[in-house]
């Protein structure tokens, strides 16, 4: 929650008061003609409201009546490996920052550590995603947006995610794991191929799309600056 | 983030403009002797400035300088089981709440149903505190004040928290299994002694209390509304 500082309602006091001065100074000045009326009323005016505008200020500071929420929303990032979330998720909270908004930044790379034991079977990703979700609608209902990016190929727990948030945005990164091998370093597609690795979405597990994805971007065709350009858009058309 | 809505912004420049109005126009009474005039400025000034108030206003609303986050804290409540720890968040969480703070209850009750695979071991029980600390640290940096009541018996993961948040306050209600035991249902300490069920703290696993522990309440002593009134002096005098 935000507070007035002393220092801005000290500045708003001034800016304030030249505005409001120069008017009165005018308005008498105009009625009497008298060009030393118009100075010493705006004087003593100055002197007075300035100190009446401070006061006025602190007492409103300390208000809540309609000082509303800036609405928060969900903006849930999915794909299968390397498609493109990580970084795509970045771009969006860097750009959103500058709009002076709150974010959360959820990723999988920092909330898998902290679930170790947690594996890649249907049901340990499923409830993974499922308890992701009740983090982002936490952070949602205080006001935060929030932008996570996971691989959450399964309806299930991203439909359950959905449930629990006001407002959950899906964003889903289409692709193939042949074009995105291109961007390997671990080639983590050639080892699940070769059956060293398992529950790889996009090779032996099926990525299930969703007909209720708000926005579909096809990474096959854009490059990763023009599918930010594209979801900032999104964004600010329909979320802020 | 909170943004001042219109109706706010034209209420304040209603309840401005009649604290200033009336000083211009006794101003001008005072210099001029002339009432009509005075009250001509202040008519004129009244409609002038009502417009010109209400866009220094919204100009204002749209810039975030001097606009300061109330500071967040951790509120970790600690204890033995049945000590006290849900009902006395609960009710901080209500005085606070009529402070018009931005609060986050994380209570044992609600938490630990999203990690049903987790155990009461003394490493499970560090993981798991440890990740609620995590979640804590979070909410603490949006700005969001949270009040979690865990029994979590161990230094090791509660200092884990505290070296992870930036206001961590670590509120212990020291009491005794025999003490707690009238305020029992399920008589988990019963169970305990018969060996039923195991990891009880207090019982076959030992409370670790610590010297860094901020607020120490003898639950042994005082009544539930006692310990929250100590709660709360201590919060407003040390806190906001």
């Amino acid at each position: 929650m935000y507070k007035d500082s002393n220092l801005r309602t000290i500045l708003k006091t001034i800016s304030w008061r030249i505005t409001a001065t120069t008017t009165t100074a005018t308005l008498v000045y105009l009625f009497t003609g008298q060009l030393q009326t118009a100075i010493e009323v705006g004087l003593l005016e100055m002197g007075a409201k300035m100190l009446f505008y401070y006061l006025h200020e602190r007492m409103w500071d300390k208000m809540m009546f309609g000082r509303v929420e800036v609405p928060a929303f969900v903006l849930w990032i999915t794909g299968i490996p390397r498609s493109g979330k990580t970084t795509l998720g970045d771009m969006v909270e860097t750009r959103l920052k500058d709009e002076k908004l709150k974010i959360q930044r959820l990723d999988s790379h920092d909330v898998r550590p902290l679930f170790p034991e947690t594996g890649f079977s249907r049901d340990e990703v499923n409830n993974h995603i499922k308890r992701v979700g009740h983090l982002a609608s936490m952070m949602e209902k205080n006001g935060i947006i929030t932008i996570a990016s996971f691989v959450s190929p399964f309806t299930e727990s991203r439909e359950f995610v959905r449930s629990i948030c006001r407002n959950y945005v899906e964003v889903y990164l289409k692709t193939t794991p042949d074009h995105v091998r291109k961007y390997e370093t671990d080639d983590i597609y050639d080892k699940a191929k070769r059956g060293l690795v398992h529950n790889v979405p996009g090779v032996d597990v099926e990525y299930e799309a969703s007909e209720k994805t708000e926005l579909v971007i096809d990474m096959t065709s854009l490059s990763l600056e023009e599918a930010s350009e594209k979801l900032i858009k999104y964004i600010k058309k329909n979320l802020i």
